[in-house]
């Protein structure tokens, strides 16, 4: 398996204070940190782009929605689909306006959509996405019922080709910027899980599993 | 002036444990609580979508970037765009995957992009964005240079139409399933920017003003 991504003028890059890289360990480690994947696509000639919950395995990303959903009808008649993944860590205050930005991690993917059809790649597809979102939870669960599977569509996209694009450290100012004495750095952006709220209708006893402790406190 | 965007096919909703709305206030409140838009136009026939800081005043979303980048070059040569801003704000652990989902705010905008040519409209523009990110930080800094704003494309989506969607509280279980033994609740994401990194290169003495010192411990 070729570790890097081809560069075409899909993805390549043009400018940058940020570093931008093509090899897949990076793109793949941005994929597994993000929450919502915002998912483009056409319709009637005009884009469209919906946050998504989804997984990753290998070279496919895994998204779902209801079987009647637009955006799984739409998702399912486009021949191409681009996603992004962008985690936020911070504000950069440079000494200028037009030098500020931002600190993040961003991941484009283009891909092509597949509904899958076949009830065991569904259910396996399905895993992967309640795994990314809740690692070891699908084993707590019961199994999903013949229903539920029908009335959920889910989607893989094999990667065609992505990018990621990462920012970090500090503001890079004008030479001459650095004598005006206004104070400038970094204010980063921390997202953490905090701890659990219980349902209300908990029965009596039941306590979260180690697998769902795990996941508070943790940052993306 | 109408305080809710109308409902076409374009927006409306179709399904919900989630609470859809079209009223101008809300979809305004999340446009101003977000750091990141998700822009998305067509490029030669196919969507894709651009990670892009942004800012709001009234019925218009202010966009920007390099002028020679792809996608200001490209948000001018679509005539209508889709823009979406989402805040996650925690996982929902229903007592099944089926019902397993997400806490959010997200918004949908569909609108004109225009370029903006005029240099005063550029500047105003700009500004807005400034003060989205860094409320109160335009006026600390120098005037942006005369290369600094030929250098910045900067675009005008007048909101044609939008729509939010708020997901809050509680999983909502299968009722047959309150009966198994598991634990269900919500995991809070909470998103908070964090204590000033100075930079390496500030000037003696120099220290962050009151706006920038009131951006920390702010959540989104």
């Amino acid at each position: 398996m070729k570790d890097k991504y081809s560069v075409s003028n899909l993805n390549k890059f043009r400018q940058l204070r940020e570093k931008g890289v093509y090899d897949k360990e990076t793109v793949h480690k941005v994929l597994d940190a993000g929450l919502v994947a915002h998912v483009a696509f056409v319709e009637d000639g005009r884009a469209v782009v919906v946050p998504m919950i989804y997984g990753r395995h290998d070279e496919t990303v895994y998204l779902h929605g209801a079987r009647k959903a637009r955006v799984i009808r739409m998702l399912e008649s486009n021949d191409r689909i681009c996603i992004n993944v962008t985690l936020v860590d911070g504000i950069v205050l440079a000494r200028s306006a037009f030098n500020s930005s931002m600190n993040y991690r961003s991941v484009t993917v283009f891909g092509t959509p597949q509904l899958i059809e076949a009830e065991a790649d569904k259910l396996y597809a399905m895993k992967v996405i309640s795994e990314h979102l809740m690692p070891g939870r699908w084993d707590e669960l019961r199994d999903p019922l013949d229903k539920e599977v029908k009335m959920t569509g889910v989607i893989e996209v094999s990667i065609d080709t992505a990018s990621a694009k990462i920012a970090t450290g500090m503001p890079t100012d004008e030479p001459e910027d650095y004598e005006i004495p206004v104070w400038a750095g970094v204010l980063p952006l921390v997202s953490r899980l905090e701890s659990l709220q219980d349902d209300d209708r908990l029965l009596p006893d039941v306590k979260a599993s180690a697998a769902v402790r795990a996941l508070q406190n943790r940052t993306l």
